[in-house]
């Protein structure tokens, strides 16, 4: 169980390039980061603060191939992403950068400023009054990328204790 | 450009079990592939041809994580599956497993039985009478998946490249 984390709300359809603007790209993540989500929420960037989380209504994701559309919210310490459905390429890239999406049917009941826990092993959110809002499920190797920060940790990871002489 | 291609016509929220069955995952792909979509149309799996194409609602492949659901597609030989969305660990599996699955807003548009041909340069399904239906672009490296037979082919034939000497 993680959290308790604070909840930005969004509606749905959040496309790539509202999360990460086709105007600053070139600027690499850093560069974009101040700008995601800029032209919903102004205030965003600014104010998110590490840990936080998103709930979003269906559809999330959608648009671009673009990978910094998961890079940035990474970037920005957003802990996870809480929508009924997602951009099925917006999801391969998120896990792949180790940002964790819940996919829950119920997000809409979530509101702005919300404190809720996340429940990784039963995969459920959890809101402050104790409700639980089950999510679909989210196998181990997904699970595992999360935890190692993203594909790429993961295989330098496992690289690196397959070759560590310790071990069997 | 490919086709023409036979469209089966599904509803939305097709699930992973519907898709391999739970009753028969012992049995491997093999045995599974008879019994994909027998609780929503019997006759699917005796009668789909290789190239043939499923056209559905939203929500396809949600439920299960189960790999065995984008493979028995594969397995019967179904050239794409064409939906306005899916479940995000589906789309993951499925280009995995070498199924090219198009993001289609307008998929509901297509009817059981059309003859439709897909421009996979330019993203559409093309209908009999010459309608395109865009679709969400795909990036290379999914193609690269559909194109070799899935990810671990992919793989094998890259490392196979770089071993051959006449290869720079």
């Amino acid at each position: 169980m993680t959290g308790p984390h604070r909840v930005w709300k969004f509606g749905s359809d959040i496309d790539t390039d509202a999360l990460a603007p086709g105007a600053y790209m070139k600027l690499g993540i850093e560069g974009i980061a101040p700008h995601c989500l800029e032209a919903v929420r102004p205030a965003f960037a600014a104010q998110v603060r590490p840990g936080d989380v998103i709930a979003a209504g269906p559809g999330f994701g959608i648009g671009s191939s673009r990978e910094q559309a998961a890079g940035v919210l990474r970037h920005l310490g957003v802990a996870a992403v809480i929508a009924p459905s997602y951009s099925g390429l917006f999801f391969r890239n998120a896990f792949n950068l180790g940002l964790l999406l819940l996919t829950c049917p119920q997000a809409g009941r979530l509101a702005e400023g919300d404190a809720v826990s996340i429940d990784l092993e039963r995969l459920a959110v959890v809101t402050a009054s104790g409700q639980r809002l089950p999510c679909e499920p989210v196998p181990d190797f997904l699970l595992d990328m999360v935890r190692a920060g993203g594909l790429f940790q993961l295989l330098q990871q496992r690289f690196a204790t397959d070759k560590t002489p310790e071990n069997p």
